[in-house]
């Protein structure tokens, strides 16, 4: 039984390694780009091949529905879009996971009481139009559907050019129709010892672009003291960014920068960076990103320059049902609850339905990288934890819909 | 006359003003673009209206001439192409001014006794393959033509491709029908008060490239402690490379930055910056470069990850001639003689024969960006310099051949 689902595993697994592979051994899978949109019809394809009706919400989230010809009851799922050279386990190990979750129950002759909804989100990470988790905001109202479709990519495509059309936005009683949703994910530090784990809370994040201005001139001919160097501004505030985050155990990241001309003799003009920053709870979060402000900015007179911090996107604290992560930590075995420093679409979702993450080990703790993994005994584990899940949660009913209505 | 002149320099000047011109105002004419190539096809047009037969060396430098019929004599000119986003004047000016100058001097019934030879040199800013002066330093033999072949632009195409054969490389035997060269300038400083100066000297300068690796990772669970986190290393370098060239009173400047992946929430698994310095003297540039590598080293063996410094063009100090440039700063009327920190096809042509620059004043000393300029009036000043530095070179023999040979 086991070594049969390590097989399944390892040949749907196998399916997906080619789409987007780059030569470093990374992906380059981002939202409606030629490689997700293979993926996409992947999603089709295994739906169609276990008789489950796939539909779309208009935001270009995908939902593949086992039971009631409904979907409703338990949502579980993940993404299949990466960063740039990212790993091949963030997002598609939870949808790939589910499909194998249904086999599993299938195979033990289990029928759902309640449906059981395959889901694949839409640009989780952000790394196309700037703004993570972007198909669940939508379809939960967490963000305004005209101002999705202006945002732009690298190449200055809006989301509305992509899609064609303005995403329908939020759905709620779409939403409302799910009592619950789980979503399985490898983790993405080094702290599970298990095979697999439950989900605490998300700490809180978010993405602040900095601008900064300068003066471009030549680089061999202008002194030093005539200087208006961004670069310099930019460089300062990386360094105060780690220390910052260093002060008050949170993590701060600068891994993006753009530079106006960028050229080698040339000063630039402007450099524009990206910061990344999370901590254990909100009020940390504010103050260390402020303090960083400050002190960009006084780095930033004494460079001639001007800096701009501009939040692109922030989460606050997201704690998962503390009941029902208890219960399945329980159901699967007393296995570790832990929180996290990355984002999901569950922390999305949690404002609007009780939510649960299932984490798969990772033993290097690299995420986002193309050194990022799990052994397939442990995803095989993971496959069998989801089934679990979903039979307890898909076998009797979780909220009682009747008294609901009765006391509306 | 002068007004004639300013009339010309208008007309002239206005060809050229919408070719490879960016929206900021900047231009993007990189060797062998699109845009260049129109400047190229400019120069046939001017060269063919003034009755000036165009040769080519086979390493993209082009050659008008008036008189012999046969190149020779002096030689004038500059280059087409630009940094990005760069400015109007820095090589276009020499072209244009010696074309113009020529006019000049066939309007006062001027006729040479050794030809007047106008050239454009091909890649002088190196900013599409990376090496400054290209086209000068093939033609001089300063670089090997193999290795010039396989030198790639940002898009991974030789030189060899766009060429499509591999450069012709030295031809000594054309250097040295030249007696001298000149070349006129936009100063790129605010260092002339004057219309029009005399160069003495180019510092010494260099590029070095610096590949710093770490280890690719997710920005949001990674443990501050566990990184290896290039751009970490990166900043402390830009840093430093301010402090070190202030130290000295020297330039330093990193002006171009590549992150691989560069996305928000991804530790960068590698940084790769580029280093243009430049020093008064050969000995302060390389102790200042020195000096940046080991604190560079130390603080990568503190961020856990490695950085590697690679020289990618060098430039010892350059002397030009004294007797030529005490002699032109005379004839002009003792204008002023200052060295330059920028680099130009004269200092590697200074390597093998009598080699002179003439500035025009830059009133801002803005240059390398779109604001870089020169009034019309000092423009029109600098044809007249020129064109007398031109009639005094070929109008009788600088050297003596007859005796050269009787010597040789």
């Amino acid at each position: 039984m086991v070594s049969d689902l390590l097989h399944s595993f390892r040949e749907v697994w196998a399916q997906l390694s080619g789409i987007g592979r780059a030569p470093d051994g990374g992906y380059l899978r981002f939202a409606w780009s030629p490689a997700e949109i293979e993926l996409r019809d992947w999603f089709h394809a295994q739906a169609a091949a276990r008789d489950m009706p796939v539909t779309s919400d208009g935001n270009g989230n995908l939902f593949a529905t086992w039971g009631d010809g409904e979907p409703g009851g338990v949502l579980t799922g993940s993404h299949f879009d990466s960063v740039p050279h990212g790993g091949a386990y963030d997002g598609p190990l939870g949808i790939v996971s589910a499909f194998l979750a249904v086999d599993v129950l299938r195979s033990r002759g289990f029928q759902p009481v309640r449906a059981i909804t395959v889901a694949a989100f839409a640009e989780e990470e952000g790394s196309r139009f700037g703004v993570a988790c972007l198909g669940s905001r939508l379809l939960t109202g967490a963000i305004d559907p005209e101002r999705a479709a202006a945002l732009t990519d690298r190449d200055g495509l809006s989301l509305g050019d992509v899609l064609g059309v303005v995403p329908h936005g939020a759905r709620p009683s779409f939403v409302a129709r799910f009592d619950a949703y789980v979503e399985l994910h490898v983790e993405q530090g080094r702290a599970l010892g298990s095979p697999v784990g439950v989900a605490s809370a998300i700490w809180p994040h978010g993405r602040w672009r900095f601008d900064v201005e300068g003066e471009g001139n030549h680089a061999g001919t202008t002194l030093m003291s005539d200087r208006r160097d961004p670069m310099l501004t930019y460089a300062f505030t990386v360094l105060a960014a780690n220390k910052e985050a260093r002060l008050r155990g949170g993590h701060a990241t600068v891994g993006r920068v753009e530079v106006v001309p960028n050229a080698t003799n040339a000063i630039p003009s402007g450099v524009r960076g990206w910061l990344d920053a999370r901590a254990a709870d909100d009020e940390t979060l504010a103050a260390m990103v402020e303090a960083l402000a400050k002190k960009a900015t006084e780095r930033a007179g004494r460079d001639g320059t001007a800096i701009r911090f501009t939040a692109e996107s922030t989460t606050g604290e997201v704690r998962f049902d503390e009941g029902l992560a208890a219960r399945l930590a329980t159901l699967l075995g007393d296995v570790p609850v832990l929180p996290t420093g990355a984002g999901h679409d569950a922390g999305v979702l949690s404002a609007h339905l009780p939510t649960a993450m299932l984490f798969v080990r990772n033993p290097t703790g690299v995420s986002h990288a193309p050194a990022e993994s799990a052994t397939d005994d442990d995803c095989a584990a993971g496959v069998l934890a989801l089934a679990r899940v979903l039979e307890e949660l898909s076998g009797r009913p979780l909220v009682d819909h009747d008294e609901g209505v009765a006391r509306a």
